[in-house]
């Protein structure tokens, strides 16, 4: 019997919104969720016990950064990412595809393998599906991401054919290597911005073992609109039994318009990131905390937020970011990923109350957007 | 009656170290003991929550940097340096003599004031003994620095007694200028690196009307037994029921030498700086953790430490510094505070224990170092 399930609980009647829990060896993730991205075996910022306390269940590790450094095999021997990292939940690991993909470094990719540059010391790395998961079985993940083969976009129509049919077969070579029963196997649907390829891969993907599905290609410099006509177009034809992962993605609003369209798990950089470089996320929009307006301002960055910067003024959090003291990154930080978990919350909640549609419409007027639901 | 109290709880027989209690406005300190410095109100890495982690009980804000960002204005009105950074202990505020003697920037001290250049800005500022007692009631902390003529080592005697006898004066006028209730001020004894100097300034300011009396212009490049010798030859001199604080010192060994030797309060940038530096302090030594040969090493830093950065292995904090993540400067940062408190807790039972010099030497041995107490 698997180690692995996913559960769906309940669906939003009006635009079908899925709520669930997706069962691992090291716990379960309630869904819709959002994992922090820890590229190289840490979150950006913060320790692992703040990581734990923004709510999050469920975090993503680099294949790619983790390989070259600090090398697969040096993570297997301080314990995997979990002995290493101390984190006690879920663990999901990308396949290096997508690194490989946007590192701008000298690639080359056939039918055995992908061959890059490392942007470390600029050593020849070549990388074929059944390393990938090598790799990942040595990093301990939950979740071993299926090696893809990712192209820009526009590309012509036979470049886009070509990557996702690879893809397909990559696929199943990565199934095949597969040694571990406490590791899932999730594959990556690809095709571009076409719905037609799109739906061809999902279908043949989903004739095989995997426990779970992800779109990946997208958020690479499309307007949101195509990001959400290909997510709509290729949910439908994923097994309804399995989670269903959006790589990459994306803004808030991204989220929600992605859990609209039958999406469960999310990764994104965007709020460690931004709150690295000064920019909060609230329910009133984005918040860039450097203003001088906030100068000797007393209030918290939001009321009623649970978060460490939150019981801090404003005034305090500018004068951090602008004395360029690490504790105003840390802070944002902390505060970003509460803000992403506090929405995956409140979307869980309101899937839950069959007002999802309601809540997003909201939830955008707070952010001063236009309404862009169908 | 006075808000603030020292209480001599113990001393050790065979040194006369002191063991004791100081009570301000914002609760007590047990003594001897080790203040994190947070130079623009922030302990530099950590959340105010990870610093009360560590067992501190009593933090230290500068008012040179403070003064010119965020402006001591501001401060006070962001709630003042317990309400920006949530610190709910007591707080000690520097006068900025030292930064204005540190800071290599232009600068010219009369009797009336010290006039130099923002480091920020260019801009010339000029400071005062009164406005120095100022900006410190601006910033509200328990205990207020009197503003100090601090000179260069070596230098002539001469220069040694002017800058000592104008102190002196600068302590009265500051004394003058307080305003506040709830602020303590504490003299600062200066003259070089001569005894005779060093004890007239302590006999002079112990009859002016002061909470507490630090030891300053030392750890400024002298020998350590330098510095040694001088407390040695100046704490006699001040009033047995007035905490006695040694400025910017030190290293674990400088503490406990100066402890033997009558000190009770220290501060120093040593144990943050040197984490995010990647050396920690230990019981065996100071360890630097980039050392190749803790790639894959899966002891903590220390064993029985029960801080965060010791749960985790010797190998991930390697790779987190190799990587260079901002995590490697939090956790060594968080240890190394955590040490210095450990030794602080130490040395306190020592002392009640009547084992203080056992316990110096026993450490001293696990340090790698040589005897050298008297």
């Amino acid at each position: 019997m698997s180690q692995f399930s996913y559960q769906l609980l309940s669906q939003d009647l009006e635009t079908g919104a899925r709520r669930g829990v997706f069962s691992t060896p090291h716990g379960t993730v309630q869904t819709p969720a959002f994992m922090p991205v820890g590229t190289q075996g840490t979150v950006k910022g913060v320790t692992i016990d703040q990581v734990a306390a923004t709510g999050a269940e469920m975090i993503l590790g680099n294949t790619y950064h983790l390989a070259l450094r600090p090398g697969h095999e040096t993570v297997r021997r301080l314990g995997g990412l979990h002995g290493m990292t101390l984190w006690e939940g879920p663990i999901l690991t990308d396949s290096g595809g997508f690194q490989i993909f946007s590192l701008e470094s000298i690639r080359e990719i056939t039918e055995q393998q992908a061959t890059f540059r490392s942007h470390i010391d600029g050593s020849i790395v070549q990388l074929t599906p059944e390393h990938s998961i090598e790799i990942q079985e040595s990093l301990g993940s939950d979740v071993a991401m299926v090696l893809d083969h990712v192209v820009a976009l526009p590309a012509p129509r036979s470049t886009v054919v070509d990557a996702m049919e690879r893809s397909i077969r990559w696929a199943g070579r990565c199934l095949n290597a597969a040694t571990r029963d406490d590791q899932a196997r999730f594959a990556i649907v690809q095709g571009g911005l076409e719905a037609e390829l799109r739906i061809q891969c999902a279908k043949e993907l989903a004739t095989m073992d995997f426990e779970g599905f992800a779109v990946g290609g997208l958020s690479v410099g499309e307007a949101p609109s195509e990001m959400y006509r290909i997510t709509a177009a290729t949910c439908p034809h994923l097994p309804a039994d399995k989670p269903r992962y959006l790589m990459g993605v994306g803004r808030p609003i991204d989220l929600l318009e992605s859990i609209a369209r039958g999406i469960d798990l999310f990764d994104c950089v965007m709020p460690t990131r931004n709150g690295r470089n000064a920019m909060a996320f609230t329910d009133r929009g984005n918040v860039k905390i450097r203003n001088a307006t906030y100068r000797e301002d007393t209030r918290p960055l939001e009321e009623h937020c649970p978060c460490l910067a939150c019981r801090h003024s404003l005034g305090y959090l500018r004068h951090l970011f602008v004395a360029k003291e690490m504790l105003g990154p840390i802070l944002l930080t902390i505060h970003n990923l509460t803000y992403y978990q506090r929405v995956m919350s409140e979307a869980r909640a309101a899937i839950e109350n069959n007002t999802f549609a309601q809540y997003v419409r909201e939830k955008k007027a707070g952010w001063g957007m236009v309404d862009e639901l169908p």
